[in-house]
């Protein structure tokens, strides 16, 4: 048998792992397709892949026996079981040093604990993110690589070579150790629905409140385009609200409001709430597809249950438009922000160690979220890699500071509307909890002391022969009893 | 050996434990008392059970000899290894029949299990939730039994008769099947989570919005307590508020403003995820906790970051006070309408017959909870136990028709404060979302199709051709590529 020439393998010929190969091949690398249906094989090198390097394989075995060594061997397959038991039928036919990666939507704990059982068989292993969509895989994804650090130097130069790049950089790079690929990949995910969301309440607002036309919502995204939000997510949202049905209508007037979810936003908000950080703005927007997604009881609701009187807008429309720019960019920051506390917080008990910067440049071409707003972040966090939040950068701070008011105002006209703004509100919320430096959880804790016993610290600067620092401290609220501290939380 | 005399043992003399004895005690039960640390027992025989009928056991062999059949045993241990492993001594002393009590604040699946491995052994469980603190266990807490329907008729007498009562109608009834019990005690725990939150929020707008002094906090809620907000927790924050410390300062003002959390407020969250129900009010309520817990965090951030410019207040103070009352009111019923709807789907998933007016009647009274309100919960499921949701019961429907001025009033006024109002905001959302027969869904679901061809369906009424209902619908809304529909989700 001749000396093998793949550079690397790819289990999984659905849409994405077909793009995904035609673009590594137009990069110049020897790709060894399988598939499980074999079938799939032959019609995919009979077709799309006709006239290219890409070379088939019709078992486990032929597409090991095809692969340099150390061999790379990616699978773009259904998350969960199947990922497994592809990696059970691999191994038998691996040597030590040869890599398996994960490009599936993974989660993450799936990865740590792939990346600990393949170390042990002397393998390699990387979870990577791959966003895009067909589209991305095809010209260019973003791809957010973890796992066992020894793979990076193998796969580098595949990686950074298909990913998509912006000004000459790569939107690729090592990620971290054990799941941090699929963990940033997972936020990466809870991030886009609130930018979604965000977009939509954008929409919603300019619809039933302002009154504005599609078409006319679909120009004043495309001004937004031009500036501080010029991204994918408002871009195809114009192309979407101009796109029209054969009678001429809009088409996105005639698709049914009931958003799904396929689990990775809803990922990040428990992820957010085990981790103890307020990621409020991703848990809102995954919430408020559950609430589209009860159509009929809303319908229901309509019926019966009134809003305020419609009153007519009084002010001047285009400041509106304008302060619903700096609402949506001003709730995007927050939601960033939240996002990268986020990661933050699961790197120091992980003990991972992230690349903020890195993170950023990834998402900034080539999937979902790409935006010249990602550009700013990672210029944040390279001027300064150490930045406790995005809020305390200097740009974004001024940035809030000058969108402030029209955000304020944009939130408060939809009360006023009745039209229901989640996403900005809560960011909203969270800018003002976030820079008060008291905030009334003085009384939750004096509520769990009076019921339950379950003492409180004492302010500093309030100290007193009662009141110690440092000390988990009881009142005897009522005079009665209750002078031990409870010692478990029974409320 | 004389005939056991013991109606129920009880394992963990800690506080909890130690009350809920005494209680059984007062209503004429025999008690057998057992701790793992033996000193414990002696130590309660001899001062706060002296002079009553409960018993002493050294061993879990001489605790179920003093039992009469079939025997009931409730732990009041620590929620997790420690029920397996008292569960795993106690068997091998037990018959047929016989009835292991779990009442410590365990997690819901791990009652199911429990159940089903007890039952298999021909035993009994019972997962139940106890709430009332110290207080509520010593002169009759709320009791959420679930698990084996056979043993509610064997302990619903001590049960009843252990539990507060309401107009003589006790605060305990069965709850139903598995984990139901500790299910509904978890619900109950985030609905105190975001009660807890919405008088925080009250309280920060009074003091740092209309500059009202502590003293003037406690009084309005002692008034709003006679009112429809009449409920345990408001009453005990004006006890609070009206604390002073040895100096003559109000207390509340030196406790530190971290909130703890022990997790229970977090499993609500996280199950109201995994359902896929809106339960947005508990979730803000968890991240506002989170969010106070990184108080240097804060301090810092609002040494940097400004709010807006503090504006005094131009309209009438008792009209805004009078709309804070209704603001929390609505709140509060939008809580509850979606603790109920969580309720409602987990139910329907896991096949528990749940009886909502009983659950209402449950926490009306022995609780943290407890309140005038959940009556009116009561009453409302009694007239129609199959309500679809709590905004639908024509009580609460006219309630928030009359708050929804003020309500919109005040969450404005936070806005225009920039003090942040994290758990009114999500619930005038949530209420304005329910209410909408056409959420901005639709702009979502064209994104989803237009770049990862997730497809969508089409609105009743604007069905064509090529929009047919019932089908999953992609469009090629680029005019390259991408007609095949995406089988997997990568974003």
């Amino acid at each position: 048998m001749a000396a093998p020439t793949g550079d690397i393998g790819l289990i999984g010929l659905a849409v994405m792992g077909q793009n995904l190969i035609l673009n590594m091949n137009d990069k110049g690398f020897t790709v060894v397709a399988y598939n499980r249906t074999t079938s799939k094989v032959d019609a995919f090198l009979a077709n799309e892949a006709k006239g290219t390097n890409v070379q088939g394989a019709h078992s486990i075995e032929e597409l090991v026996a095809k692969l340099k060594r150390p061999r790379k061997i990616i699978l773009l397959v259904k998350a969960g079981d199947a990922v497994d038991a592809f990696i059970a039928q691999l191994v038998p036919h691996l040597e030590p040093g040869d890599i398996i990666i994960d490009g599936g939507n993974s989660h993450y704990p799936d990865s740590i604990r792939r990346t600990k059982e393949l170390e042990a068989k002397g393998l390699l292993f990387v979870g990577s993110g791959v966003s895009g969509g067909e589209e991305g895989a095809r010209y260019g994804p973003s791809l957010m690589p973890g796992g066992s650090p020894a793979a990076w130097p193998a796969i580098k130069e595949i990686f950074q070579k298909t990913a998509a790049s912006v000004n000459g950089e790569p939107c690729c790079d090592w990620v971290g150790e054990t799941g941090a690929g699929h963990y940033v990949k997972m936020v990466h995910n809870g991030i886009e629905y609130g930018d979604m969301q965000l977009i939509a309440e954008a929409y919603d607002i300019l619809k039933r409140g302002l009154g504005v036309s599609d078409d006319e919502i679909a120009d004043i995204f495309l001004t937004w385009n031009k500036g501080v939000l010029d991204s994918f997510l408002i871009e195809i949202t114009a192309n979407i609200l101009k796109f029209k049905d054969d009678d001429g209508e809009p088409l996105v007037g005639k698709i049914l409001d009931k958003a799904g979810q396929k689990g990775t936003g809803k990922w990040t908000a428990v992820a957010a709430l085990d981790a103890g950080v307020p990621v409020t703005l991703i848990g809102e927007a995954v919430f408020a597809r559950c609430l589209s997604s009860i159509k009929e009881e809303r319908v229901r609701a309509s019926k019966i249950i009134a809003g305020p009187q419609k009153e007519a807008f009084k002010g001047d429309k285009q400041q509106f438009i304008d302060d619903l720019e700096q609402a949506l960019y001003a709730s995007k920051i927050i939601s960033y922000a939240q996002g990268f506390m986020l990661m933050r917080e699961t790197a120091k008990e992980l003990s991972w160690n992230l690349n903020y910067a890195g993170i950023a440049q990834m998402w900034r071409g080539g999937c979902i979220i790409k935006s010249v707003f990602l550009g700013d972040i990672t210029a944040a966090y390279n001027k300064n890699p150490k930045l406790e939040s995005l809020l305390f950068d200097d740009f974004f701070n001024k940035a809030l500071h000058k969108a402030q008011p029209g955000w304020r105002r944009v939130v408060a006209q939809g009360i006023i509307w009745g039209i229901p703004l989640p996403a900005f509100s809560t960011a909203l919320s969270f800018f003002d909890g976030y820079r008060s430096e008291i905030v009334p959880a003085n009384i939750i804790q004096a509520q769990r002391d009076y019921f339950g016993a379950h003492t409180f610290r004492v302010l500093p600067g309030k100290e007193n022969a009662k009141l110690k620092a440092g000390e988990d401290i009881h009142i005897n609220w009522t005079g009665r009893g209750g002078n031990v501290s409870a010692s478990t939380y029974i409320a």
